[in-house]
């Protein structure tokens, strides 16, 4: 049985409370982005590799699914499951939970790319060590129980 | 002819941007984030408005295509087209775009509910005048030059 790896929490800064009186929709991204950096960390692209090759993760793509409204007294804790990957590619599903909240706030897929910087951009394979840990994280998490809802074309359905 | 409306602008501020030199992908969404505040107010949904009904717009869901990257000197401007609506829900596309860049930054899609706070919040219908302003904003919008991707599912493809 695998599960989900917990890799990040933040509490919730009053700065990102908007009108609504609730954690504003790209505060949450702002959460799952950090907690992709934490990954990153987790996976050895870390700022000693970022400086010594170059190399670093882009973001292409990003789906999210709202389901509940976070406040400013909550403490947000965010899951990670790698979906799928490629040689330099990393479909990753995070969830933002918090205490307070039997269900996640939100839903949040990201595609990764692993690109060289310079003066023009370049997608580059994994390095051994890098794809071997991508691997050993997707293989703990990959079969953990779905989101709530995944990735879609967002379109308005009937009800 | 139908075109995207030009709805907010926003410069690039120093602590949006990241350790790759740019701006961090979240701050996009902020960016976008403000720009749907400014949609709300150009569709009726404004401070007086929602003070005096207690009724809003909730984020559903989000989909974001990353195309180009921003600098800290670039100063964007963001686009909405209606897509498409119901009696409570608006299908939103808007583009990040900076002078610099030929092609838009960024694509993002947001499906938006009209709701009611309370100590329960629910979905509402649109009152009229404001019903018909979406409407008016999507005849004059949703036949523009679509984005350049829009929402679908998000997975690995083979190149």
């Amino acid at each position: 049985m695998t599960q989900p790896l917990v890799i990040y929490r933040s509490p919730v800064l009053p700065e990102w409370i908007d009108y609504n009186g609730h954690l504003r929709d790209a505060y949450y991204i702002v959460v799952a982005s950090q907690a992709v950096d934490a990954l990153m960390d987790h996976l050895g692209i870390d700022a000693p590799y970022r400086k010594r090759t170059h190399c670093t993760l882009y973001t292409l793509e990003m789906h999210v699914h709202y389901f509940r409204e976070v406040k400013d007294s909550d403490l947000l804790e965010v899951t990670v499951r790698i979906i799928a990957t490629d040689d330099k590619r990393i479909h990753a599903a995070l969830e933002l939970n918090c205490a307070r909240l039997a269900d996640p706030a939100a839903s949040i897929e990201f595609m990764l790319l692993h690109v060289e910087q310079g003066e023009n951009v370049k997608s580059l394979p994994f390095p051994e060590d890098i794809a071997r840990a991508v691997q050993t994280l997707k293989a703990a998490t990959a079969d953990a129980a779905p989101a709530k809802r995944g990735s879609r074309k967002m379109e308005l359905r009937g009800r």
